[in-house]
């Protein structure tokens, strides 16, 4: 029963006058100025000065001349986002590698990056020495370019209070209490963009959603596989953080009858039968190259894939396992949210064509409503970048709710 | 990432100007024309012809006196929500019995009724029969004092299609594919308000998430006790509806090992250890009058509650059976959602102070997220009541979005 809400004066509704058009260009494509007008209901002259105001800043161009509906003479300029050098940036620490990926505002990628890195091993302030690293030459890059970048997401596994900046705790990469957004601030110094802290599997979620709002689904649940199992929920079109940022925690429910012990202390969370730790226990020896953590991650996925193309037993066999213990948990995830899509990320998607028949054939069996619910499982066309693209988005956003705030930092 | 709804024309934006100014009004209090211009950025000669239309509309009246901040000179008349004859109602179906709940605009109980009523026997024929006399008595009241019923929203258990207003399925009640609106919508006749359906839980979840939302809270979850199981999910101040509108089915998940047999043609469904038949099996004979359905609900739960409290053994035991089947539903929906209250309702708001200690005590040790992540289980304070109540918020509810509509039917 929330509405649109209430601008507290005059500056305000300034701001949020340049936010509509700015999200309206977004949102719905390039446009004349008059018919920015017949959008928002602006008067002329006012939709005028918005659009002078965010040309000034870089954040629209002129476009190619449209011709109005039914209007009668020459046709109008449009204008269109621009903002190519205006950037987000998502970094992202994982297990065994951290990354980057940067965007500019029309969501092209213009920076990426993956380190292999045993996180747990290294330790929260070695790690952070080499994200602000990472960062530092992410951000030199991009402003010697002659970019802007308006913001950093920080993502990691586990719960993260966004607003303190703190990672409460995340067992998988041994970190509790750490000031993650402080650390980085720190070694940033003080000219370093907006910093700031999300849990990665929400992130993921928002970089899934925003591929696919445009097809008006609204309700999105990302089940990423991880050394853990990450859950982001999109329902009706916003991001589930929960009250204290901890929705989402369902890799340590026991779903699956087990007594494999998981970082977290206990046995049989339903982690320990689908994450990384069990896809590797089923399909190879210890000594396997697939199971060495400093080879990036991405290469030794790929190794696994290979086998199961080639129709290896003991790979194939693997993957049915992991298939069979994922699905009462999408199951679970699909009673409580009826979601319209499911997508399956980290390697879930890197053997997708392997696991999603068998996955969704059971979760229709074992879901309440009829056809579970109009719900479809599908394979994340992210591969291991969604996460740090969601902070990039994240960190863009700031710009589409607050356009002023990044014009000041572009002219200042 | 959502924003404000952009406005599509001139006439929208007087439209979503006066919505503004109404929930201005509903939300944070009566105040002057001045402090509403102050507040929402409008200027005062729109927000002088906003309030008039308003006042003519009979949905704000004149108020007290309200001296403006610093301002200097006579004070401003303030301007507050009226609508006391303007009606929204709520009609509930439920197993055992249909009810209604008229409030009007200012959250006052206009018209209340409970009549006991076995749904499953009657079939939906009869039963829609009963309650389009009951909401047409309702209506010929409210109209007969000079009130307008501006809509009615009928509650059901099971997974409903609001859009098309029939219930897909409720086993509780054993209907399937009843067309449940338009059923109704032919017995109530031509000049009947707009009529809507929704699932009960998600109806009692607004209800109960209206009651808190002024302390903040943001995420809640309703976990109701009826034949079955209801859950209503509020997230970030939004309800939890799923693509389909079958979000919050948890009742059929096997979260305790049993093989009671469920009205949905499997065994072992949670509603089955912790609904009402669970409570009832648990805490009498057949014979009993708390079992006979034709007993108002009502009755038999203040039975059962006075035999709990003047310490029968039989009655303690069933409801500790009750509170420990229910604490691991109630923690796997924290682990998702991470709700900042869980509020039961139905049978476990009767019996709550019974259940409330050793399950939010069995709740905190399930929990992944550190002291339940916060989360606080707490007893609905609407009894029977809350669905109906929601049903009418919800009716009242496209008042605030555009009151130009009302304002043209009392007018009309």
């Amino acid at each position: 029963m929330a509405g649109p809400a209430v601008a507290r004066d005059r500056s305000s509704t300034r701001r949020a006058n340049l936010s509509m058009v700015l999200r309206l260009l977004r949102d719905e494509g390039p446009r004349s100025r008059a018919r920015i007008g017949d959008d928002t209901g602006l008067p002329k002259a006012t939709v005028s000065h918005l659009t002078a105001e965010l040309l000034e800043g870089g954040l629209v161009r002129e476009g190619a001349a449209e011709r109005d509906r039914g209007a009668v003479g020459r046709p109008g300029q449009s204008v269109e986002i621009d903002g190519r050098g205006v950037h987000g940036i998502g970094a992202e620490i994982n297990v065994d590698y951290i990354s980057l990926l940067a965007l500019d505002l029309r969501g092209q990628v213009s920076a990426e990056q993956r380190i292999p890195l045993d996180v747990r091993a290294a330790g929260p302030e070695a790690v952070l020495d080499a994200v602000a690293r990472m960062i530092a030459e992410g951000i030199e890059a991009l402003r010697g370019a002659g970019g802007l970048v308006v913001g950093v997401t920080l993502a990691t596994p586990g719960a993260v209070n966004m607003d303190a900046g703190t990672v409460d705790y995340a067992s998988n990469i041994g970190w509790r209490e750490v000031a993650a957004v402080a650390g980085l601030r720190e070694r940033l110094g003080p000219g370093a963009p907006e910093t700031h802290l999300e849990n990665d599997a929400k992130l993921g979620a928002l970089a899934e959603y925003l591929l696919v709002s445009a097809d008006n689904v609204r309700d999105l649940v990302h089940v990423t596989g991880q050394t853990g199992v990450g859950v982001g929920i999109i329902a009706g079109g916003q991001l589930v953080r929960g009250a204290g940022g901890y929705a989402g925690e369902i890799g340590h429910l026991r779903l699956v009858p087990s007594d494999q012990p998981c970082a977290c202390g206990r046995r049989g969370c339903w982690e320990t039968m689908v994450g990384r730790g069990a896809l590797l226990r089923y399909a190879a020896d210890p000594g396997d190259m697939v199971c060495d953590p400093m080879v990036d991650l991405g290469t030794r996925l790929a190794e696994l894939r290979d086998r199961a193309h080639a129709g290896d037993g003991r790979t194939l066999e693997a993957l049915r396992r992991i298939g069979d213990n994922l699905a009462p948990g999408l199951a679970l995830l699909v009673d409580i949210l009826n979601p319209r899509l499911v997508v399956l990320g980290g390697h879930f998607a890197f053997f997708g064509e392997h696991l999603i028949d068998s996955v969704s054939a059971q979760v229709r069996e074992l879901v309440m409503a009829p056809d579970a619910g109009g719900c479809e499982i599908v394979l994340s066309r992210l591969g291991l970048s969604g996460t740090a693209r969601g902070g990039a988005l994240l960190a863009l956003d700031t710009v589409y709710q607050d356009p002023v705030r990044v014009m000041n930092l572009a002219n200042g």
